[in-house]
């Protein structure tokens, strides 16, 4: 097979589209013919050295794709060969090939080309774990998200209010801004102009966010407990503001506050699988039916991942970019 | 009336008991004739200035109490005066007389005399409060309670069981973790001879505590992370040991933790009422069939309330110390 390949670990032009070993199935793996990945903002961590696969998982960057199951593990029939299908992967998707566990591959949601569907998993598992599992979020609550233009905004967007949350975004543009809007978003806060602590709490009268999915970390860490409402429940899942940072306690006491920090990707198998089986049922109904929809901001050959990369790194981009295999 | 009153903050001896103007109803509030109220950790903080009640609450520190109906507002019927009843307050216990709405006015277990029963709205609600809603403890799980022979610590362990989960306890003597085992921990940890992270771990086959109760705050928070399992949840309920201190966020991530910091105080009469008749149906009766029980270490007469702060602050009680009125 093909595959994005790294001598060590640094910039974008690290980035090598070159030969490399075929997987091999465990017993309750499958092989996917890769026909579509996509880009996430923890490739890009990867590619510097920064978040190493976790144990057991390809070296290759990438935790989606799309394509055609092309062999099974000796623990499976093999009826299956021949499907289309999507999969959450622990790594291994900016290549032709991939060894996947069964329990992470999904069917393509009906109406959505295969090269489409290489931007969902990621997104809409991501999405929905956090949202229904983690947060529980409830129909009438109120759901911030910052980087509303992001993959997971776009997708978040949508989800939140097929729930029926209210949904309110933060963005650097008025560009991204109104894509929101056009998703659903009903408050929309560009944070170049205003506080969003400020911003969330005039759009609610005064209550903040029952829920708010954050991909800062710890630059936003106790801002974000301002802006919750009582009983809300911050979701982290990403740190592109940092790492650490005080935690004042008396803050949440105050109003009952929940913290969570979550990684999809280094969940177990069983973990996954159960995702999995929950976004194929709701998530890709909901697609199948046009209430939510795959945002992908273009669609790059896989072989030009590198280029891929810091398109995203530039902040530019609304939704996915997914990568096409040649 | 008579009640616990200060000219100033500060020490026990600033407590001193004398005549006071009656609480007068509001119209769903009922008013009490104390019985008995009981000693809680926050008591000692509100001496001292450092946690003035909540906006609207009387300002008699007690936040608990049982008695009997004198009188009812002018929104409620005639026919509760004379009912023996347990009370949630939000201050106003350490008196003869208390208003309190009437949605935290609860029935007194059956089998429990009305002195006791004066120690249990607090432990009780705040336990079930924590455990069920918040941290969702479920069948089967580990759940970690610091300071194991407090008054939350011995109705914790005993609520927890009922439940079905697995208690583990810290505590700094072995008289007070013989306690706890008496009262059903099955893992008991004394803090002064053991990391309890690398105790926990031990009795767990290195899981971990799923739920941690934790009344040390900002002290014991990553060492906290460190000892949850996976999908762990730790409630914050005291900060005996400080308010704020550095969160990693990259530690709750890599296994899905999530954090709370509850106050039952400053909860709004609704969600106290919710409560408060949960743990009738509930508690009230696990304690009428013997299931649990109330932890009384000592009963004192009210006028002695800060002989009775210097003995909690002294660490040597095990459960709580009730304040019967002379």
């Amino acid at each position: 097979m093909f595959a994005i390949t790294q001598d060590k670990p640094g910039g974008p032009n690290t980035l090598r589209w070159e030969k490399a070993p075929d997987p091999t199935p465990g017993p309750n793996e499958v092989i996917i013919d890769i026909a579509a990945s996509a880009v996430n903002r923890a490739d890009l961590l990867q590619r510097e050295g920064k978040y190493p696969p976790p144990p057991g998982a390809s070296d290759v960057i990438g935790l989606e794709c799309s394509g055609t199951i092309a062999s099974v593990g000796a623990a499976l029939t093999l009826d299956r060969i021949g499907e289309r299908v999507t999969a959450l992967l622990s790594g291994g998707g900016y290549a032709t090939r991939v060894a996947v566990p069964i329990g992470q591959v999904m069917s393509v949601p009906e109406g959505v080309d295969i090269v489409t569907a290489g931007a969902l998993p990621e997104v809409a598992c991501t999405v929905w774990s956090n949202l229904v599992h983690v947060a529980a979020l409830r129909e009438g609550e109120v759901l911030l998200i910052h980087g509303g233009g992001s993959g997971i905004g776009t997708m978040g967007i949508q989800i939140a209010r097929v729930l029926g949350a209210k949904v309110a975004v933060t963005a650097g543009s008025q560009r991204k801004l109104d894509a929101c809007a056009e998703l659903g978003a009903d408050i929309c806060i560009n944070y170049n102009d205003v506080d969003f602590v400020e911003a969330i709490k005039d759009a609610t009268g005064g209550r903040g966010a029952d829920v708010i999915l954050d991909n800062m970390g710890a630059k936003y860490l106790m801002r974000n407990i301002d802006a919750l409402n009582r009983n809300g429940r911050q979701v982290t899942i990403g740190m592109q503001g940092g790492v650490a940072t005080e935690l004042d306690l008396s803050q949440m006491m105050a109003k009952n506050v929940g913290l969570f920090g979550t990684s999809l990707r280094r969940r177990p198998d069983g973990e996954k699988a159960t995702i999995c089986r929950e976004v194929e049922k709701h998530v890709w109904s909901w697609v199948g039916n046009g209430e939510v929809r795959p945002v992908v901001d273009r669609v790059m050959p896989m072989p030009e991942a590198g280029a891929a990369h810091t398109l995203l790194d530039s902040g530019d981009v609304i939704g996915k970019i997914v990568l096409e295999t040649p």
